[in-house]
């Protein structure tokens, strides 16, 4: 079908929604759905269908669509796969731009559950509506208040980054972790089966919308070669794509086909086709979420050459090899900023070079600020990775230390214009160490606003460092 | 020197210590060290020495080694580098029997802290006693409540794990995030520059030791080759030993060579040099945790097989993805557990195969405790990972849900004694959400109680399953 970016358009930032089997029943994907939608406080008109119940969670219900006061923008279908067909033809034959459909059951399940999958295209093409799934979660956009489903708690702050994903788990996960991490979504879209809008459709709808600045994608397989890599060359000329593409093995094919019935096709292929089209490659939840925060945070014009700091030998050593691994240099100081850090650091026992050991982290604040200033500003230095070792340092200077340690590293990259990554690596994991996790929370909460990227671990922040800055034809974005 | 087993575990499990540069005052090392050593509650006598105190932290102190009431059997220093010398003369003269130098400025510092630490070594030689350091951290053991520089709150549970390190920082981590990870150690040992115990010492030590099951050491480089190398097949031979090596890359040599002045040698060397001694080769702090914890719960006799589980496709595609690439098998189920698992999964939208996808974490507990007893016993599964997808399973089934599917799992590996890890990652990051983290925890907890192994991502838990796995030859410890 050809594409329309205003309809999906329409479809994402929907007006109105009907949720077809709502339900009253705690348990049920009917009852999470509507209390998701609640809860998250969706802005337009909210219609819940259920023909044998009259009331759910405090609002009155509708028996069929036909019913309602108005044609709503997107039908959300929650029902089994079987029943599904009767809506749709109803959706047709009212007018509606979009349906969801949640249900499992369809061509991932085998021949029966394709044919179903098969007629549900057909309707919507006669209908003239466009399909989200099924086997999905659904559309989360805090713009209009969308959530996924289940996402009762996601983010209300609209942002720029988009997210398109087969599996609905990773859509949720991502969307919950970019709340707090820094990473303000425009909106995800959890597309299952992708039997009508699919991959290719979503990456050419986000590449193209103004209001999304970066690009992420978790992909099983696709079905349409030659238009997933137009699709993919187009958005990629205009914002970072990162692409995680899972189903390169063999019992992780037998699972796509399973899952969400795609084709997953040769690893190879794939690596040369992402490489080629300007994508940056991504594995995990979590490397996605390092590469949107170093893209946010850091942008990826810098050079690449990094100067790592903290209070301790080893952190710097280890990350050296890292950096070096990930195709970062760790080049020596300037001599004017060495001896300058020299004069400042005279006393500190600290090891003055790249690394930078500052020996302890106990240093008096005034000499750490003009220290993390200097290192910063060294004309060799594109960008400055300090490492906050808050496994003992939390012991020396107490949790006032190490927030006025983060605050000296903001200041150091305000007054030198230049980027600045902290590592923050949690080294509580007890009940009764919660105290240490609120104080890490509050540190990392207080540099993100301050523009500091924050990483768990030397390794996570290199190699977000490494993969953001991404293809060099692309660095200009 | 020659190697004496005795010796060293005199000095590992002091019965007395003293500390020379014991200090009042908050903010010196000689203060967080006896703060440090007093919070641990160390077992045998503790003597401070300070000429210029009375009483620090409510002790009374004593103006020199000789004024002793008795001679210690580890001397701990914390005074400056160039007033070492003095006092490792009377440790000699004392008959003390090891000697702990924590400050830097030795040999890692140039020509005149080269001297000094050569002379040092001279004193240790001429009076009889072993040196630990200088630039260290020094021992933590549970067995007499010796604590590492600063670490005030380390478990007092001994245990059997071994850490030897040239780096205080990383033993603090390792050390703190073992308490609550399920690893009880036997001992930590942070050497430093090594000038007189050294890896070879502590790896030939730690490796006769019958109370150690596991070793791991982070290593800058050794000045030792040929030593080093048989202490390490020795140690091998004997039990799992997990070794860190950094300083691969020219920064990284250069850091190393100004943290501790060792020889970082080339990493080629290396590579094949642990390899063929049968080491467990690993990287990072994170890595050497997941090894052992997957050590200490899932031993390492079992075959390749995985069965990937969980509510929601992607997480088991990307769990098979992980487990081809690191050499593990994800085979189909068996027909019969198959025809099982299908009788009990019927209704709930489930996938059965493996990778197996229950396709919601709302199933009737009972089905769920019956499915995951059937996923174990499957002849063709040598351990079960189960994916508990915190993110939206918190949601839909709450917390006493997610418990009870904790002990489901649990009742799975005591039935039919096969190993079972469950990936527990966390949604929380927001000073907002710590109940989350809290419930996290407490899964955490009491999955390790019940002998399941906990891993925060399906990476980590693939990897660690497969490092831990060994070289073949070895897989019988």
């Amino acid at each position: 079908m050809n594409f329309d970016f205003d309809q999906i358009d329409a479809i994402v930032n929907a007006r109105s929604i009907a949720i077809v089997g709502a339900s009253g029943k705690p348990g049920k994907f009917g009852h999470a759905l509507v209390a998701a939608q609640l809860a998250m406080g969706f802005e337009g008109a909210l219609y819940l269908i259920n023909p044998g119940e009259t009331e759910i969670l405090g609002r009155r219900t509708y028996p069929s669509l036909e019913s309602l006061p108005e044609v709503p923008d997107l039908v959300y279908l929650t029902i089994p796969a079987p029943l599904s067909l009767d809506v749709l033809r109803d959706c047709g034959r009212l007018g509606v731009r979009g349906v969801v459909i949640i249900a499992a059951g369809f061509r991932e399940a085998g021949p029966e559950g394709e044919a179903l999958e098969r007629q549900a295209l057909e309707l919507a093409r006669q209908g003239g509506f466009r399909i989200i799934g099924p086997n999905c979660f659904g559309i989360y956009n805090p713009r209009n208040r969308l959530t996924l489903l289940p996402g009762y708690d996601l983010s209300r702050t609209p942002g720029d980054a988009a997210f398109l994903s087969q599996s609905g788990g990773f859509s949720l996960h991502l969307a919950r972790m970019g709340k707090s991490l820094g990473i303000p979504f425009r909106a995800v879209v959890s597309y299952g089966n992708g039997t009508d809008l699919d991959e290719c459709d979503l990456l050419r709808y986000f590449g193209r919308d103004p209001g999304t600045r970066y690009v992420a994608a978790y992909l099983e397989g696709t079905q349409k070669g030659r238009q997933f890599l137009d699709a993919l060359r187009e958005a990629c000329a205009q914002k970072p794509v990162l692409v995680w593409k899972v189903g390169k093995g063999e019992a992780s094919r037998r699972a796509v086909s399973s899952h969400t019935g795609s084709l997953a096709g040769s690893a190879e292929v794939w690596r040369s086709a992402l490489t080629q089209a300007g994508a940056i490659s991504v594995s995990g939840i979590d490397e996605i979420l390092d590469v949107l925060l170093a893209l946010r945070h850091l942008g990826r014009n810098w050079g690449q050459r990094i100067l790592i700091a903290g209070g301790g030998g080893g952190l710097g050593t280890y990350g050296a090899d890292l950096a070096e691994v990930e195709g970062l240099s760790v080049p020596p100081l300037e001599a004017g900023a060495r001896a300058r850090l020299g004069e400042i650091l005279v006393r500190a026992g600290a090891v003055v070079g790249n690394p930078l050991d500052l020996g302890t982290p106990m240093i008096p604040l005034p000499l750490f600020a003009a220290a993390m200033r200097e290192a910063t500003a060294n004309p060799s230095t594109d960008l400055l990775v300090f490492d906050l070792a808050v496994n003992f340092a939390r012991d020396l200077v107490g949790d006032s230390g190490i927030l006025e340690a983060a605050d000296a590293l903001a200041r150091a990259r305000r007054e030198t214009g230049k980027p600045v990554a902290a590592v923050l690596y949690s080294r509580a994991c007890d009940p009764e160490d919660m105290n240490v996790e609120d104080l890490l929370r509050r540190v990392r909460a207080r540099l993100l606003e301050q523009g500091v990227a924050v990483f768990p671990s030397m390794a996570r922040a290199v190699r977000a460092l490494s993969l953001a800055r991404g293809p060099a034809c692309h660095r200009r974005n």
